[in-house]
């Protein structure tokens, strides 16, 4: 497997998580520098034509593309642990937490967005941050609205780690981005706790990728 | 089953297309004029606390949320005819294609941005329709690259349909709400041409919904 990857990437972190779980290593990872445009190159943009990361390699070309897409795949593929439970309501409810953030706020905050925001729109860095942390704060209350229910456990469906906790882990990280404060939704902060003293979570933490700074 | 929908809504167009596809007819459809902002009332900020549509409730509540996650869900609770391909290589590129539309574009052109850019940062009607046609064709272009493949046949993804074509289509909408010629992509228009003469399709249109105007 050859994983395109960035240290900054929430949907890449979202990968490395599921693959740290499903306990694969890439052979190769390859770093697609999105702070200096790398992921607009023609080399790269022949592997994923939206110009973004992750993609993912398995054995022949294509690659795969989008986080939700991969980790299904990855899921199907090597079914042990599990990242969705059995039941279809069940299910419909992890991949619907995990969309509140790969589909509702994620691709509000993506550099595409946040350079267009500069470039068309001439907004400041501040704007440009309050925009960013909106779209977190949006998601953090609609996923805490969820989360105060009977179906959420130890983590946010039940007490096994699903794709739903790793859209949270990644909403967390960027929370962190954008300096926006979690305390309020303490369900929310209680399960990313959690998941934070898991290794396939902390080793795949933005922070610990080659390139991360030391801190933010 | 009880829908609630709205004409104008993008990502209730996709589940009303796979509810025609899999011969379902919801018992109930409930109107949420997004125009009038009655997606943010109480009563139904408690069917979905992330204030958007669809939202479907099938038998007890809580309401599914997030069209992807409702597409699979009755993809996995009425399996004929099928949405997704058999094998997980066809899956994740049936998915990622999806994604493209509903992560990628739709979430930048929905009501609650479209609302920040006007009242946030005092964007005019031209800037802000400048910015739905620009991640229309940012997505158009990379649908296209990938549709330029073996795997697309009359369809997508082969000759039947799937997911990814619900989305090719709610992204045709969108793209006439914001008057984005997709000429230039003939794979992708000659696919929603074929869609657009599939009866699933054409009663789900938008402009088929109880409140549409009669053309945009």
């Amino acid at each position: 497997m050859k994983l395109f990857s960035f240290w900054r990437s929430l949907a890449t972190y979202r990968v490395r998580i599921a693959l740290n779980l499903k306990r694969l290593t890439p052979d190769e990872v390859i770093q697609v520098n999105l702070m200096k445009g790398e992921q607009r190159a023609a080399a790269y943009r022949a592997v994923n034509p939206m110009m973004a990361i992750p993609a993912l390699v398995d054995g022949e070309p294509p690659a795969l593309f989008e986080s939700l897409a991969i980790i299904e795949y990855l899921d199907e593929t090597h079914p042990n642990p599990p990242l969705l439970p059995r039941d279809p309501r069940g299910r419909a409810r992890v991949r619907g937490l995990a969309q509140i953030v790969a589909c509702d706020c994620h691709p509000l905050i993506v550099p595409r967005v946040r350079e267009y925001l500069e470039h068309e729109f001439k907004l400041d860095e501040g704007a440009r941050n309050k925009w960013c942390a909106h779209w977190h704060v949006a998601a953090l209350a609609a996923l805490e609205a969820h989360l105060n229910d009977k179906a959420t456990g130890r983590y946010a469906h039940g007490d096994a780690v699903t794709l739903a906790d790793i859209c949270l882990a990644s909403h967390a990280a960027g929370a962190q981005y954008y300096a926006v404060d979690t305390a309020p939704f303490p369900t929310f902060s209680r399960i990313v706790g959690e998941l934070s003293a898991i290794d396939a979570f902390a080793r795949a933490h933005p922070l610990k990728q080659p390139g991360a700074p030391a801190a933010l």
